[in-house]
């Protein structure tokens, strides 16, 4: 039997420590093709490059596997990967492990959960893995086991069609993880700040900075696993069709359009 | 009592004949104010600019209302609008209307889409509007009385907790309009191409292009509607969770792991 094909990807960069680890990871379980961002991609959300060129290189980063940076965003690795250098469509797509949260409503800013659901587009059964600590020397050491053995089940056990997995992975020594809990996304929100300077020529700018405000006190979120020092699955999909709001807005009155349903 | 504050933002770019269209229309509802990025910004999805600065620059373009151009991305502009601009939380958030299609993937990758959602996210009642012409001298006359009664029908009725619409609009004569449905988002995909040239000194470079493949027979979708004449809307929320899997991922075997639930 051939060995699996596992597509890694991520956003912060093709030299993260975070992809690193996740690279020596799937080797374990199979065979692994690399092509990720050539510098960060954080907050590029499910961005995609279509107003201008996109540029490759395969490298030898000394990972024993065959690797490619790309000049795009998450999105378009996972795209690139599909579309022109795999030869079959992979059995795995895991993108990651980010240097920072992506729980709760992060997930909708995430290059690396939108390059995962790219993935789930693509057919691919897929995980996001993201390290709740945004340090360039973040200790991967503690969640190896767990990582492995989630991706393992992927493996195995396949996903659903059009769903895939954000895991979360609290910022704790390994004897401190408590195990696994499968969540829902915490309702949860940035309270944005601008950071307002100046210039040297005088003229104003500003950084994006914000508070992140936890609305949700539920027990089943991916924000209380992580706060109890649990990993967090949150089964993710990209239907985001409000599908229990459509009988609401059909009750409104379009009633003075002509042919109004 | 006070006219409804209406904040327009989009991802075509402040000077867009689509957000021109979509001010004038607003203008004839309440007090807008507009807040768009200075160049297009099509395909940017939910990024924020996080790694680099942001300018922002009041502009008098003749329209009779405050109006801001950002060097960012459409999410971005929403940000600030809330943030920095706007003295009370608007009443209503419009974005578009978006010269080309965001019927159902598109949603994931639109950066008109992802402002609306960016609304809903801030508790704004928000509508992303869009028209399936991708053209810049598209005829935004027919769906003008849609998109008013619509946004009427927004700030009548409100919008349910985390939810947003995505109405999309046919590129056909305003008599030719059948009405409006509400629907799903159609499961539907891009299958990738990458448009594979040279530069001037010989190196490599791509264009990603696709081809859209609807994979929904469905007559309760967003694209069989606009095929079939209707104006399109999709109720949306960015609680991507996907609840029905939840009981399926909880099964799996990570008894390998100590303490594993």
């Amino acid at each position: 039997m051939n060995k699996p094909l596992i597509l890694v990807v991520n956003d912060d960069g093709i030299t993260a420590p975070g992809i690193r680890t996740l690279i020596q990871l799937m080797k374990e379980l199979g065979e692994v093709v690399v092509v990720a961002p050539d510098k960060a991609q954080s907050g590029m959300g499910h961005a995609v490059t279509i107003n201008s060129t996109l540029r490759f290189h395969k490298l030898d980063m000394g990972a024993g596997c065959e690797e490619y940076s790309c000049t795009g965003t998450p999105v378009d690795c996972v795209k690139f990967a599909v579309g022109k250098i795999l030869k079959r469509k992979p059995d795995l797509c895991v993108s990651g492990i980010n240097h920072g949260s992506n729980a709760s409503i992060n997930v909708i800013y995430s290059g690396t959960m939108s390059a995962a659901v790219e993935g789930a587009i693509e057919g691919i059964p897929s995980i996001g893995f993201s390290l709740c600590d945004y340090s360039i020397s973040a200790d991967f050491n503690p969640l190896k086991k767990f990582a492995k053995k989630i991706a393992e089940n992927v493996l195995k056990n396949g996903l659903p069609n059009g769903v895939c997995l954000n895991v979360n992975f609290p910022a704790v020594a390994e004897e401190e993880l408590k195990g696994i809990k499968i969540c829902r996304q915490a309702k949860a929100m940035w309270t944005e700040q601008f950071d307002e300077r100046k210039d040297p020529g005088g003229k104003t700018y500003f950084w994006l900075t914000g508070k992140f405000i936890n609305q949700d006190k539920g027990e089943d979120t991916d924000l209380w696993a992580l706060e109890n020092n649990y990993v967090s699955i949150v089964p993710v999909q990209f239907d985001i069709t409000a599908h229990t709001s459509i009988a609401a807005v059909s009750k409104w009155n379009f009633d003075l359009i002509p042919h109004a349903v």
